[in-house]
């Protein structure tokens, strides 16, 4: 083998690359997940890896902005600027544990209307007066099933089945479709799995199709975080590398096996019998899980492949659940406005609400829908990704250590998730923090962090000490540290991302009232979906002007109303025929074609 | 690598061989064809080479039955038997010319109602304000198609590929399918291919699926054959052999794809053009086809995997078609009345006829239909390969040298095939002969072949002569040899051959009769199908007995009517359910079940 040796710990792979490539690009090629957030173009400085052995070549300029003279003393490198002169030893920092906040599933059990169903059959044997071929015993002893032909790779195994199997076998049903036929009588097994496809975390769902329960869940990092923490770098990625399409569906398809793998040992089931898989999704992650291009989403018009819901045999996407597995895609809105969203009003039963009823779903995009006198419409905002703690200084995600929520008086009190040492903050501590620093007097309407000259004897002292000026400009301390770590600040920086974002979501869901012809007032409920939605204060979100003016008594957290609306459309036909309705309903409305948003973008950056 | 170096002349392959493998075994590995009937089985005596270079191992018993002291000088050896010390060189001699009979086809032009259409498409391209997507684009463009939603494959391909062509494209259509989309304007090239799979044979038939013209026809040995000349020794090699099923399957597959590249590269079209494909055999051959075990036929009851028609995508076969096409496999009637028989009363109308008619296609087994106030009954007899041939002393294909008709009057007048010195018989000469022999009292109606002092005076002198008697039996000499090679002769042995054959089609043919509640003088017509029917003489098939007592004026030779058949179901929708009707309204009449068969055979023996 050419190149050099990387040794990366601590799972002990070693890879020979190429002397161009970086550790990244090294890792990328070991299969090792480093994360990095902007995919390798050296602006988050996220991919921080320590050098144990081996010399590396001098630091970039990328380098120098983003480590400390600490740091390089340390060996600390950015994996997408470090290269070896010769062989290396790297330590990939272990990853934030990403299940410290537990996955919200409230559903239990779920109504059942599945079409895979299980026969069990004792068939006749054959004799010299009953010569039909082993393809019409099977369909005549399904009689009522309306199947009218076998597919050729079942039809191949069943000569030597029946046989071996003495003509008893259950027979695996997907509507008028002989999925599949089984030894002995296996009717009480049929298995599903239902996934939210993120473009930061994937989770799944495992449901008992015979009985119509949710039996476990289990998360992963998408492991495309590597190639970009945002679907934009995604996009990037699969279009302008070489198979970088394949290999970002490799990378999500590896995942949702871990995922199937792990759900399946937990429950002790065998993923053979996992004969339903849905799939939901923002439509980049649609995407790429079906391995097609989303590369003209990447640009205006912003033009999908697809939006309507696919089936396909999970043979056909490496799948490791059974072979003959249907896996049902649901269907997209538009550009910006994916299956996820569309899962999510399905469990939101957003049109069986009376009155007008908006669901927001707070990621990295958000998106907003409402329904008005059996209308539904929706967009999608560029809300950036600060709600998840991205763009933020100290922001992380909502793992041990994140500081979660936020309250001032004379003093300032923090929850930090996990008890632990704070060590940033996540999305809601800093809509909590902002909040409260509006309220406080110590940003004022305009979103400016006043300097402590103004605030001479207005504010308690305690509070009045923890601003401070830096190069980078105002800032406001949440957590002093007692190590030598950094302390936990909110910057004015940070104030106007958030600002941005929440102008962004507010200015979306004025628009919808305007064309719906209602006004804030005339909702009946607002639904908050998304992990996020249900952490973070509703009170704060009201205060800082996110949602339109509405009554807090009417804002409901739904949870992960996409994962529900996974699990749902699995265990019935009728609510994917559903979700397909609602996706097909929907009029959706483009922001950036819209003269309007400008305006109501700008009306919605005050604190008021 | 391990083994024997074994080269094979004149197609100059070298493989290394276990030293316990035969030639014939090396030769199957190597991918080099030798004709081995009995499938190496050490019955048949027809797998003769010569030993270029290299040592052998000693004649086995079969050898020294099959080889004269002259061969084994020359060094001639049977490849199922021989084994080399070392390294050999192997010659196999050229395989006779399987189209010195042309492929017999009247059909030119073809009524047309395929569901596989093209359609050229200008669309309009996205732009801010007509964001669908791609596929949704397409299928608005084809309105009224009905089209619901396009496979993954070819959604994966749409994206670069529509704007790579300015969004100007042909739609292939399948029914309410899209099988693929090609660069610009392609409307008039659909080509089709019908095979028709012999046991022996394989041809194809090229169709323009525009104009619905047959364009061409080639044909190839199947490769098969060096794993057995008839399916019994198919079925037994792909149930016994590790990957036997899959061998045959491929061997099959090698020569279809030959066919279609010949027929394309004859007609100057792309193998990419060709969106469909027929195809039709019988049903050992249809099983291997599509790599369906036909282990259950091989043993009563003769069970098959399938009957009904079958629609399987090219890709999923391994045919060098476009990758989308769809292949038709005709459905089959019973265990030994398959998809060829079913093509064959497609073809000759079967069920058009007024008053009752019937159909003999004579090759390997007899297959029988017989029509009769709207009802139709098939039988299959295990006629054996007599009539092309094989189990005859100096039986062969109608090939270059065969004898193909014989007149005897004073003496004995014979036509050879190429007018060729005559080097065997075949089967329409070994009919015509022992017809004339019956004729001219030198066989009597019991079969038995009268030796020459039974005959002293009462036939001509010079026919008396060719009388002989040898060690296996009394024989009578077509052919004197002017060189060393030996007299084409008709033995007592082949006599009883084809009286054997001959009894079970007119058996076969008489119960069909029985069971319909009819006779003979009640046919309205016999249809002989088979490019042997179309050879033989019309006098000397009734004579020796072979069909009913029906007046030659209502016998008609049909030429290859399987083929036809596949042609017609190529190019039409409705041929093909008329095809599957046929299939499904027949009742088969199980002959080895029939307590009267046995009797019908044995009156069925005699030459009246």
């Amino acid at each position: 083998m050419a190149g050099r040796k990387i040794i990366f710990h601590p799972e002990e792979k070693t890879i020979f690359a190429d002397e161009a490539n970086t550790v990244l690009e090294a890792s990328q090629k070991a299969g090792v997940s480093i994360e990095a957030t902007c995919g390798g173009r050296g602006t988050c400085g996220k991919c921080r890896v320590s050098i144990l052995h081996g010399q590396r070549e001098p630091l970039t300029k990328v380098e120098e902005n983003f480590l400390s003279a600490q740091d390089v003393e340390k060996g600390i490198a950015l994996a997408c600027q470090c290269r070896g002169y010769g062989d290396l030893e790297i330590l990939v920092p272990e990853k934030e544990n990403g299940s410290s906040r537990k996955v919200i599933l409230e559903t239990k059990t779920v109504p059942l209307d599945t079409d895979v169903k299980k026969e069990y059959l004792e068939l006749e044997k054959p004799h010299i007066h009953d010569f039909r071929p082993d393809e019409k015993r099977l369909i005549d002893a399904l009689k009522g099933k309306q199947i009218n032909s076998l597919q050729l790779d079942v039809l191949s195994s069943i000569p030597s089945f029946l046989r071996e199997n003495d003509f008893r076998v259950t027979a695996v049903l997907a509507g008028s479709e002989l999925l599949a036929v089984e030894a002995g009588d296996t009717r009480n097994k049929i298995y599903g799995v239902a996934f939210d496809i993120g473009t930061t975390t994937v989770v799944g769902y495992l449901l008992d199709l015979c009985q119509g329960l949710v039996l476990g869940a289990a998360s992963r990092t998408n492991k495309q975080s590597s190639y970009g923490a945002d679907v934009i770098s995604r996009i990037q990625f699969s279009d302008e590398q070489v198979n970088g399409l394949k290999c970002l569906q490799e990378n999500v398809m590896d995942v949702a096996n871990e995922i199937i793998q792990e759900l399946a040992q937990q429950n002790g089931i065998d993923t053979e019998t996992v004969y339903q898989v849905s799939v939901v999704g923002n439509t980049v992650m649609s995407h790429l899980f079906l391995g097609l291009s989303p590369a003209a989403l990447g640009k205006s018009p912003f033009i999908q492949v697809f939006s309507s819901m696919k089936v396909i045999p999970a043979k056909n996407l490496g799948l490791k659940v059974n072979y003959h597995a249907k896996v049902i895609v649901l269907p997209n809105i538009a550009g910006y406005v994916g299956s996820d969203t569309v899962a999510a009003l399905l469990a939101v039963g957003i049109d069986k609400n009376t009155g007008p009823a908006m669901m927001i779903d707070l990621g990295t995009n958000g998106e907003i829908a409402l329904t008005c006198e059996g209308k539904l419409y929706t967009c999608s905002t560029a809300a950036g990704p600060a709600f998840e703690g991205a763009h933020i200084y100290q922001g992380m995600r909502a793992t041990e250590g994140a500081i979660e929520k936020v309250r001032i008086d004379k003093t300032v009190n923090i929850s930090v998730i996990g008890n632990a040492v704070p060590s940033g903050i996540c999305g809601s501590g800093l809509i909590d923090g902002i909040s409260e620093l509006v309220k406080s007097g110590i940003i004022n309407k305009n979103g400016r962090m006043l300097p402590q000259k103004d605030l001479d004897g207005k504010i308690p002292e305690e509070l009045w000490h923890r601003l401070r000026m830096r190069d980078s400009g105002q800032e406001f301390v949440l957590h002093y540290s007692s190590t030598k770590q950094e302390d936990v600040v909110i910057t004015q920086r940070d104030v106007r991302e958030l600002q941005m974002a929440k102008a962004a979501v507010r200015a979306g869901a004025e628009i919808l009232l305007k064309e719906a012809g209602i006004e804030a007032k005339d909702l009946n409920t607002v639904k908050l979906a998304g992990a996020f939605g249900s952490f973070v204060r509703k009170e704060s979100i009201l205060s800082i002007g996110l949602l339109p003016r509405v009554d807090g008594q009417i804002v409901y957290p739904v949870g992960n109303a996409a994962g529900e609306g996974a699990i749902l459309a699995l265990a019935s036909e009728e609510k994917r025929q559903h979700a397909e309705y609602l996706a097909r309903k929907a009029t959706h409305v483009e922001l950036s074609l819209r003269p309007d948003f400008h305006t109501a973008f700008r009306d919605a950056c005050a604190f008021v």
